[in-house]
């Protein structure tokens, strides 16, 4: 699609056999025994596949082994060119807006539990759920999770 | 402090006596009712201070109750200029990164399990904790909850 | 067009068809019962159509109810990418002069009538009118109305 | 305030004016004969005011009526700096998102009733309106007013 | 050509007949009444044509009238896409040039001789002229001929 | 004033005497033999007055004459920084969009005119005029003056 | 080449003639009595060439006369698209870094010199020259001539 | 000046000598046995005295010898904050458009008498020459003079 | 000082100190049994000191103990903003330059090395060692040492 | 690939070569007598390459000579776009934000170290090895080596 101009040639191929398949990120993920955000941001070339992956991806989707594997097994993935930044779509920008809002006040929060350092966005996983309140009301969930790192002193 | 030129003037003040004080977030939000990341974000001008909320925060911080009430009380916050976008601080600059290279991922998952909106920032809250894991590694849980907003049909 | 080069290819065949059933966006809303804007915004690929959206516009606009289907109710809208930000057309840059100039002021002034809250741009609709005064002359008349939501205390 | 680095010195004096005197938008737009908006807009420089309105600020908000006529009546507006653009403030954000995703469809549906021109942002007027829903939900309704302008032949 | 990725396809057409019918925009302008520059900005898609100026081109360029047609009467131009803001080109970035260094002497000049306003650029004429002087040196001259609009005051 | 930062100091002091003098651009610019958008520009810092301007400045607006020489006389105008392009101001902004759209509509009929070159905006005057036309509506006319320069052949 | 997106189409030619008849640019500006810089210039599109210049250079580079005058001698350069700024080569960087380190002492220099004006980039040349020190060290001398244009007073 | 944020706060000192004591920087390099381009730019930050040289600075302009020993001896510049890039200055975006529209041209010849490298920016020297043409017409000539530094084959 | 706007208040008086006791990093580094680099940063607030250091800079830089604690040992750094990206400092410039063109390079060889994943900012020291080569030339060498962080698999 | 729209069309030969070959950039550099780094950064047309590299890499990559010649040995390497700055890759990122928070840091060891200058980014080479600590965990080492260039008086 000419929105998505940077992304790999196997993100169009995934999302036209999912469709096609008619299945879900929750079935894949369950499948292969990963989160459904993961699973996404494989098809989005954002994460890698393992070997098992593909082979699981293959059956599942109906695609063939070898070209997938081509796709992405070959090389490593070239991350953050999924979109714009600032994002221009109005449900990552809500996402973005929340570090612009509170980034300094998740750091002063994270300094005092854990001192002088960072929240891992590498040795980290995230995940999505959902909730329903007793209205009624649909919200989201999202965890993010990541491995506490100190500055080295040196 | 030059480099956060763009805060109220109550962010100076509010860090001076919590270092005075010697307070954490974490008693600060105790004895508010408060997420600690909802008191941090008050600190730096992001969200706002009932009444209550600075009757309170002069007590324990040994504040005058009418110089943070015309701080807090007056006006409404004008959101977003805590810090530079994109961040250049290390540990905001990660979790932008997160939103960078998973943000289609998590819009893919979102539109799945809920259809065609956005999760809300405004309707939203957050917290951060601390887990430690089997070998002893400390890791950040943020979890970031917001209502799910469907896209009005008109 | 290539002065549209971000556009999904559903906007060029369907702006086509429009041309050539010479049907007007005012003809096309009151077939499908929802606003001009929101026609508009569905050929841009800004907005969704449902599945008799599609088959009211594949019948009004001669166009194969199948291919459409797989352009509009594939997926969902990657929204905010239809042009440049800030807007280099006459027309648009107006109404983005409008938020440069009297943002600050809509903010003070639904802030005094609402509190602490934004209006959502989600839980939304507009329409476009015309209005003739005494002289004769055209006016436009924009109604944007959103749901106003109070950010949550946390 | 350090946030609001761009606005002129009346914009301070006529704020805590208001809040000494604890006077609405609303009653200050009455006494004026004024809309809300354009009342918010010359507090923050965005508009001019006439000298029978400088008399009424000040008697109404107990201004010395030189001082004031020297900030609000000697010169001219310098438009467009009350803040930042692309707006970090969630409120403004909206509107301009507003802008960003419907551009273009307001555009269409203009051209369409109107021809080739564009909506004044010059002959314009605008207002907030509040509404309450069956359900007791708040919406907001801004009203863009603006004197249709068609691009001259030449 | 490769340098002009944002402009409408009629803009190679356009060029490519005037050149090998040997027209210059004078004789161009002369036979459908129009300024040169409106001319021009025609072939670039920043004006509209109308429809006799599609008939009296056609004949002129020995162009096909129905797809000079389709190109120039289908829908309405999309501005300000035709190169780079700031501009890169000598010639264009001297105009810039002159808004940069003089824009504030013009809105001090025209504030006094005209109130709070702006001058329109759709409402709005312009030519550009020869002059030779004493020296036999060659001088342009542009004009800019726009009608004044007060804003309005609500 | 604030809203003006990037101003030589003497910006203030000279609107000031102007408008403690109850004086006009045409009136100054008259007694010192200049146009009325280059004394604008000399308040402004864009352009130099010659020692003569600074006698008659001094006389007229009744400033002292040595404060004025140190001020006017001594070094040479760091040009281009009396506001932010693009311009947010709207009058500013108009004169910034006609550029954006014509430039090179500009360009082709010079080009067409002169052959390959620039007009200078050095060798170059300009000029603010008002037309009311037989309705009574007021019209700007500016003028750009700038000597044509050809592209040196080496 | 894909990493000169912007260049006309005659530049991969002309490079490429060149490379296959072995010719240095220096021999090129011999045949056709112009500066290096100023052939390397027509090459990417930054300069015109005469019609005798494209007679010596389709007979010296072997390439069909009325192609390249349909490519040289049609229209006017489109110029500064060459590559991006700031640059990212790192050899035109580096003359980048000349302008932003030294230009404000190279206009101390010239306003003592010549007074109020600047060094014209039109009426202008520019050759580069080897030099060998005494140690065997090349270094590259660039001349930069232009002439100089006074600010007209107005 | 408010103009010049970014500059040292020697520079103010040094040029409001060098006015008092109606020195050119002509005078001044020659009693340095330096350039006049070092020379301002040591008076802007952008290059390094020697002892000698604030000895004869001192001397020169009637200053300090501590207090200018403290401002130009104490730590290394801080290169590349004089202006703004893009130059907004008339005469130093000349230089800018140099680079913008000769700079792969000056590649091109560069590669071919020297090979694979850069003209160094630091092993480098610059002059500024003023001529007069037969005509009588002043011309500024500006010799870069750079080390050529190939790259190291690693 | 002006060109440093950004900075903490300490990394002046740091400064200052560490030029009227006459030392270098080296020595300063010795002392605390830290990275030269380490030291620097710490000056240039963008790294931490223990109480162990502050007890030591207070003692060999004759500062007073109870504020360099105060500045050091008060809150956390707000790391990132010590100047401008990309860098205009030339030699800083250089660094960046490093990124830019070898930045896919050393990607490629760490992917082939160990896998997907990034080399550590955080857990992460730094050295500068000087060598001189055997015809007496200086040489810089930068270590940059980083734990190696492979994407976690979720 | 379209992620890497930038690249010159051998990166794609090259990489597709190496993992058809099963080659590793040790492998390729081991039989070049070159350094990893060098080796990859030939591939993103980084750098050059001798004829006698062309050689050895067609042999070993089983890659016509004729073609490779052509690719790498005609013209001279257009540097610095292989990808966005900043960098979104998490890998390279990392590297940049060592650039921005290290940079004054650096730079104040390098002044102290050798004086006024830069460490050279072209007289420089570089390269990447893998440590592994006493708990098994892996470090990354980049080593970068320039030579000192001092600033040349003049």
């Amino acid at each position: 699609d000419s929105t998505l101009p940077n992304l790999p040639s196997h993100t169009a191929s995934l999302f036209q056999a999912k469709t096609s398949q008619n299945l879900t990120f929750e079935a894949i993920a369950a499948h292969l025994g990963r989160s459904e955000v993961a699973v996404a941001a494989v098809f989005y070339g954002q994460a890698t596949a393992s070997a098992e992956d593909v082979d699981k991806l293959s059956d599942l989707l109906k695609l063939d082994r070898a070209t997938l594997a081509a796709q992405l097994l070959t090389g490593y993935p070239d991350r953050g060119r999924a979109g714009p930044m600032p994002p221009v779509e109005p449900l990552i920008y809500r996402l973005y807006e929340v570090v612009q809002n509170y980034g300094y006040a998740f750091k002063a929060v994270m300094n005092e539990k854990f001192g002088d350092g960072i929240m891992s966005a590498i040795c980290f996983n995230s995940k999505v759920e959902k909730e329903v309140d007793e209205q009624g009301a649909a919200w989201v969930v999202i965890t993010l999770k990541g491995k506490w790192l100190p500055f080295t002193r040196f």
